[in-house]
């Protein structure tokens, strides 16, 4: 029976392999590497299984696997291609993915991407959000090689963005981080593919899902303490909640944007920093009762100097963009020179979102790809 | 005086494509011919008067005028360009484009479709809302001829969309038309560019301008006709208020939304249509006093027949995403597979932002043609 499944599937998958041959859609393989196999990166990989045919299909992709390096579940690089789901099987199951047909076992991460050939890798290990590393260095170390680089990680494009950026154009591959503001909601994508000839002057944003969901719950009468538990049992909060609580998830969000998305000459700099933690509830519900909310804000300008960055509690009314994001759900208002304001939404995000972030950077990445091998 | 200043606009000028080559972008004429010079069109030309160097720098954009049509300033065709400018300075102070240095005189639309060499054709003549013309006849004149055609005409997009997208794509033209829903706000450049494999599974929004400028006035208390008189006031109504007032405008929105955006093998149908015209000043103040905002809501969800939309006037929350928006501003929401739900709000939209989105498409067709000649 399992022999008859996993032929069947194969046949399927061929199929779709020739229906985009049919149409006209080049197929090309498309080999990557896996550093950090944590929530994230088993939301990503359930993803990829769920739509492998549809890739096969729409994009022409056939994922090739050459490493994955874990934590907990030992660390492997291959030539020809690991079999994604008996490795996500062993991972889900406690298991080691060592010894995996057609695997060798490495080190640690600069090993395997030292060994492997690939056109991707996706870093997702945990982070330092202080000096971005080691998803900082892990990065680097691809993109040297001329291996793209796709993350979720927030500390590399706050604090090594410009480097990153221009060593992997120097190396004609791509450095992309749609998942670190906002998981897969495009942000970084909606300025540089949807406001063509525009420029962004300033933003503000709510992005915290932690502190916002402490906030509504706080509406609700529930203390500060209470709700941070459910947003910790949620999985959304940082190990350190003060990470969270102090403003420094939303300021180091920011720095990313104002890096990226803000056309500055100097460096993009926090002038300010609160957080919610000394919020009472008593303040929370008065804002309430006057028909305001409030949020966890940050605003950035572009000043001659750079970007600066504020990040601290603002009352804002409850039926304006930034007041009416509620629970988890996160929201960015870009103010434009010529297309004037537009704001971005994220209703109620999840693990699930963040993995959608990688899909479409890998996306993304296997477009460019197919366009090079063109010309 | 004037030379000196012209001399040196043209010095500047080149001085940026000199800038452009060196940053390796290839300078490339775009040749354009505009069909209408209303107030859509007349705030396209300013803009891209104010954006021409910068289009110069950034993208290697050198504009060559070959056709303008107006309804009341005469009609020109040039095989060496017009100068644009001198034509604006005509049209703005009421005078005849004809006789302009190096053009000879047109008919109408169609001989000037049939004779000019263009790259793009921007379709911005007043519209027919129920046939979609003459608007998707000068698209499709243009489409074979191998003319990529931007417009912010929804009824091309409602009524046509398969058939001239299928055409454009037979005669390697590309069919753009982010202006018609939400103006420049990315709504379909959003689904098409930064949603990477993920599918629409359906879509909600308040999409008409004037329906919620009215409903904004009325909870402060202003009747519907004062508050009309506004919107006519603003030039946002159209000419038959009917239109924006029972549905109309918002039902051949979602349509266009459907048609492009939902993978439906059907076609897309109005499912059920009503306006806010019956809605009395106190239906508006009593939802208001209950936390509650009345919006003319569209809503369309993929069936296996097809897409099915309906628009009518709906209670929703004050504090959330689709009651927060006021006055002319619009938001639409997508609920997607693998992406959960976002939103893309436009805030307090204007005529600048409809020539925005013609500008916004301009710059898309431009890279697709500077890729297609490396190839």
């Amino acid at each position: 029976m399992f022999w008859y499944v996993a032929t069947w599937a194969r046949v399927l998958y061929a199929d779709h392999i020739d229906l985009a041959r049919l149409a006209g859609i080049q197929v090309m393989e498309l080999r990557v590497a896996f550093i950090g196999m944590g929530n994230v990166g088993r939301a990503f990989v359930r993803l990829l299984q769920g739509k492998r045919a549809e890739l096969a299909k729409q994009y022409g992709i056939r994922l090739v696997v050459t490493a994955i390096v874990t934590a907990r579940h030992g660390s492997v690089v291959s030539a020809t291609g690991l079999d994604l789901d008996a490795a996500a099987e062993r991972i889900s199951s406690g298991r080691s993915i060592e010894g995996l047909s057609g695997s060798g076992p490495v080190r640690d991460a600069a090993e395997a991407i030292e060994r492997c050939t690939a056109d991707v890798l996706f870093e997702t290990t945990p982070l330092n959000p202080f000096d971005g590393e080691p998803a900082t260095s892990h990065i680097h170390q691809a993109l040297l090689r001329g291996i793209s680089a796709v993350t979720a990680n927030k500390g590399p494009v706050a604090h090594g963005y410009r480097r990153l950026s221009q060593l992997a154009a120097n190396r004609g591959a791509m450095f992309r981080f749609e998942g670190t503001v906002m998981d897969g909601c495009p942000v970084f994508n909606l300025a540089e593919y949807c406001l063509p000839g525009a420029r962004i002057l300033s933003f503000t944003g709510v992005l915290n899902s932690t502190s916002n969901l402490i906030l509504t719950g706080m509406e609700d009468g529930r203390s500060m303490q209470e709700c941070l538990a459910e947003a910790q049992r949620l999985g959304i909060a940082e190990a350190d909640p003060g990470y969270d609580l102090d403003g420094w998830d939303t300021a180091i969000k920011a720095l990313a944007l104002a890096n990226v998305l803000m056309e500055v000459d100097g460096q993009a700099g926090i002038a300010e920093r609160a957080g919610i933690r000394d919020l009472t509830l008593e303040e929370v519900r008065t804002a309430m009762t006057q028909g305001h909310a409030i949020k966890l804000v940050a605003r950035a300008e572009v000043s001659p100097a750079g970007a600066n960055i504020s990040v601290g509690p603002e009352r804002v009314p409850r039926s304006s963009v930034l007041g009416g994001v509620r629970g988890t759900s996160n929201v960015l208002v870009l103010k434009t020179d010529v297309m004037g304001e537009i704001a971005i939404v994220e209703n109620d995000p999840g693990i699930d979102q963040t993995a959608y972030a990688l899909l479409s950077d890998m996306i993304t990445i296997h477009d460019a790809l197919v366009r090079r091998a063109k010309l």
